[in-house]
């Protein structure tokens, strides 16, 4: 590997031997070039990848359009993309479970395996992270990749490559979900009806929630929540005066108390909503990241026992995600709603289509 | 009761047929009058308990001082107090476990056993609940009050009156313990070294943590907080612009993350405070009221899965609460730092001094 | 009872005029008689329920057989039954939740309220229950009862009372579902399908649960349960010598490890296979009390991590089982296998159909 | 090693100049030689740990009398030992919290961090792990071992070597607490007063269990537990008909319901005994290993919600270990009752007096 030579391989897709490997670099706002990358070497529990579908997050958005989202900042060239889906290509020595020609779906972080939080489970949390697409690390809109085969998740047949690369964003539903306990006891609600919103719906559908109502200020999303399964939708204000009158309708689109709310946005008015809609007892999962100060009834909500309760990422969701797919359990297929090419014309038009949301909500990669 | 007049009791132990059973009604702001209070007839489960120990809590001067405290407002005349112990007088037909003479504490919430909440075990959160000296139920700073059975628990020898008392203050610190899952485990962080701060404090040591860091703005509270056994003290501003180095200056007296941070306070800058000192994964429990909408980095704290969890009042503490006084592992009696006696006289004198703070931690009536 | 009217008593103790209430009562081995029923009066917080659906349950079976069931000992003549459905005919003077005429199933046991267990919301481990139907209480196989007001649960529309009486059952496999966590992650293994297998196994659908074997030594039983939803079933031997070989099958057939086995039998060598089969940190949930002393292979489990939970009956399950109807989440309309009227005639010839076992899986009354 | 410097290392296999690295080999049914012992490279996440300190354990005398130990069976010679702390030689390159000189307990199991048990936290479950001492891993009676920085954890000035090398056994206790969940509101049970049974009676206390009630067979052990802190200690016989006298005698003894048992023996007797004393809505936590198969009363347990929690080794289990000793919340040194020096002539004398048990309870080396 290192300087010298790379090979690449054959089969489906076919990379050809002696083609470098290509990648979308984020040089600077809004610049994207696809250009050679050039990999690490194979390590003895590694597997190669030849990426086949790569989805566009918020985050991945974020970095193009600003250089930077939330704290971590883009300050050099780097491989853009995490949400992603291949063919192995390649497997280190020591690798048992997978081989060349199996489809895989990408978990895109890499633990460091030493720390407390790793050593507890809790590995999302690990200080040392090294994530696909997260400054400073590379990402995974590329020909190929390498990674750890702990991080590559087989596909059953009936489980596409798109499918498999939207597991990403669906760990973050499934995440939120496992945080807050969500079970055939817990009546549902989600403020936004954005892409996490409606991932978090369908993970508390698959998780058992007997009743979902979803709410949003545009009737578009909504409508189209309606149609992914929600029970009650409600489009509310983005005026604060609103909460009170707008709790009033959630409890009675609800028929009963909310246990659980995902606040999807992150905004006071929709964290307010949340912690006031929720029944005592219950519980507020905070997913969104609108606002970080935030102006919100959270002593009230306290004296009610609900717990907030926040998400970073995801941990071991992989493997359930594969598994609601392959029951049918969820279907992310309407969510993939843009296509595009993996080249130089298309990447950039692919990202601004993304960033300018509308009736986007997954913009997917074809490689 | 029943038919039959009541007879209630006066001086230590000793009954007293036709003395009228009286008790401290709050008529008007910062109004008290001793006068008769008739209790209702001794049920099957109930006993009749000579008062014996009585303490003053913040939510007993908030009604004192504004005829409310929270939502609770005090509408018609009102028996005041629920912090108590005393000696069973009479029990009902149907109780096995206590007799005449017996001391106990009393736990001063009635629940309704029927809600879904009871029945799951979260009673403190029922909908329907009775409590002693939260408005519109009368209280228990009376010679004698009828009380179910199941809520009064025999003190061992070696626990006094006066410490049974202390049971209720000290509970809310054992269900905000419990509520975070404090354990050996646990290094703990207590914004605010109030009654509240410092029962929490002491449970807090009592449940095993092994570091307890607290932060007052008072070096007099802070010092009495030393004495009682915070391993490490800080003297922080009320300016909220220095969260960030208090942050630093907290995690230096730690030497490491804090697990759980109490917020015995609920201000903008104690909870802030709180939330940026909680290490990954740790917990944040918010026990003061201070304030209602709170301004706080609420969402990078869900970020690092920092969960926050309120409490209400508490439930199933007082055999806890118990045990920990037997054995010494808490020991309340320097919190007692006034004493009253039950008359006219005292009683608006008693709250005058609980209100002032100053150098009152626990006012006590003995009667 | 059905269209005529039937009026009910007044005062205390005494019944009312017009028809007299009948129960069947249990005099002797195998001997059940329709006579009076003289209810209790109607408490503030009871209702009186017009009966329309009993099932006969095992409990009741070995009552009828043998008066006794495991340590419950029928010493006088009791009612019989526990499994039951109907229309409210009368609520108490505090009851807010029902009117006259409403469907509800009955939870049948009556918790004390104060213990230690009752308020920790275990109640079902209350050492004071009151059970229809465990002596020495009176069972629900009578035109009317009168039960507690929060323990009589409303039905939807769209579930029948029959249905209804289900929820008894049902409601062991839910609360078993609970204490062993089952969720959409959980591979299960079901040992026996008889009447307690299968709810169970329903249950386990409901909970998410993806994959589940059953096992069991008759080959009708397990057709019915493939029918019901099993994904594989087993034909096994009562040989404790092929135990080894069959966890290799259990294990064939789930695919994966199984994370949580429920034996519904009892016996040596279903618990043996279901500790056997369990993955390292799964667990055992023992549902059948086939044999009390066990020689079982407890060691190397425990040394796996695989924990062992019990359940004795249930609580707080009637809500979600009548949820899981509504929804059609769970369809216990086929285990209904025989039905029968409330007449002298009927009640003994129903009791020994379910005796008999055979092709009756759930015998029920229709009043 | 000792006074002479050692240099290791180098290539695969090869070992360095200077003085030899030896450690004690097993070769044989009861044959220890103290030979030479080539240590691996040393990796970037490696350190080399001069022992000082290594105890044996009843597994290191299971391999030394029988070549096996349950399951594990040594096939080629192997350096036996696990239980050690030692002194920082030497850090790989990306070790960035210890240093040469630091002082260390070592945790002996090396997880693969790949599997899903792993990801999950639970990795003492492993299928993969490799222990020191374990077969066919070497273990750490050596002058020197490579170990990965992660599981060297830094010992404090007032924790000696020896004490750091009672964390191994030590840990066995804290995990049993905390599968148990063992908190100030347990009352608990401990069958046997072995080193086990000892260190889980030490736990249990640090984790604030307020009365704890120990059972042997032997006056002698029985009088070393209560010299350590046991509240009550019984006399129990071998034979299994006095199991119902005996469950008699520790509720007596315990003055209540025990919450928690934990059977450090695993014999049918001392299972039965755990099982039927332990409260309805109790655990009993299956520690030690004596029987494979069990003949006990599990279903009457089960029917009372009794939960069986097994363990197996520990995890994360160091730095409380650690923090526990450096609090003097548990003080191990009275345990250790016999020293040796890591010579030819002393290392089977040592396992002999090990083996031989008696007043034999931690027999440790200081090399």
């Amino acid at each position: 590997m290192g300087k010298g030579g790379m090979s690449h391989g054959g089969g489906e897709g076919q990379d050809g031997e002696g083609e470098e490997n290509m990648a979308a670099w984020l040089l600077a706002v809004k610049t994207l070039r696809i250009q050679p990358f050039i990999l690490p070497p194979l390590g003895p529990h590694d597997v190669k990848v030849q990426m086949k579908a790569v989805g566009i997050c918020g985050s991945d958005v974020h970095h193009f359009k600003n250089m930077r989202c939330a704290n971590f900042v883009v300050k050099k060239p780097m491989v853009i993309g995490h949400e992603c889906a291949g063919i192995i290509e390649e497997v280190g020595s020591e690798v048992k479970f997978l081989a060349k020609g199996d489809r895989v779906a990408l978990e895109p972080g890499i633990s460091c395996g030493r720390c407390t939080l790793c050593k507890d489970g809790r590995y999302n949390l690990c200080p040392e992270m090294k994530c696909f697409g997260s400054p400073p690390t590379n990402g995974s809109l590329a020909n190929q990749v390498v990674h750890p085969a702990s991080l590559c998740f087989k596909l059953p047949d009936n489980v596409s490559l798109e499918e498999g690369a939207m597991c990403e964003p669906l760990s973050v539903g499934v995440h939120a979900c496992r945080r807050a306990n969500v079970s055939p006891e817990t009546k549902v609600l989600i403020m936004g009806a954005g892409p996490i919103g409606l991932v978090t719906m369908l993970a508390a559908r698959a998780f058992g929630a007997p009743k979902i109502v979803i709410v949003d200020i545009d009737d578009r999303r909504l409508s189209f929540a309606k149609d992914l399964g929600a029970d009650e939708i409600i489009r509310v204000s983005t005026n604060i005066q609103d909460v009170g009158d707008e709790v009033v309708k959630i409890g009675n689109a609800m028929g009963a108390g909310v246990d659980v709310s995902f606040d999807c946005v992150g905004f006071n008015k929709t964290m307010s909503t949340a912690l006031n809609a929720t029944r005592p007892g219950g519980k507020v999962c905070l997913v969104g990241l609108g606002q970080s100060e935030m102006t919100v009834p959270l002593t009230p909500a306290a004296a009610r026992e609900v717990d907030v309760v926040g998400i970073f990422r995801y941990r071991n969701t992989w493997p359930l995600c594969i598994e609601f797919l392959r029951t049918g359990k969820i279907d992310v297929k309407p969510l993939i709603t843009h296509r595009f090419r993996f080249t130089q014309e298309e990447v950039e038009k692919a990202f601004e289509t993304s960033a300018r949301g509308g009736d986007a909500i997954k913009v997917m990669f074809n490689l």
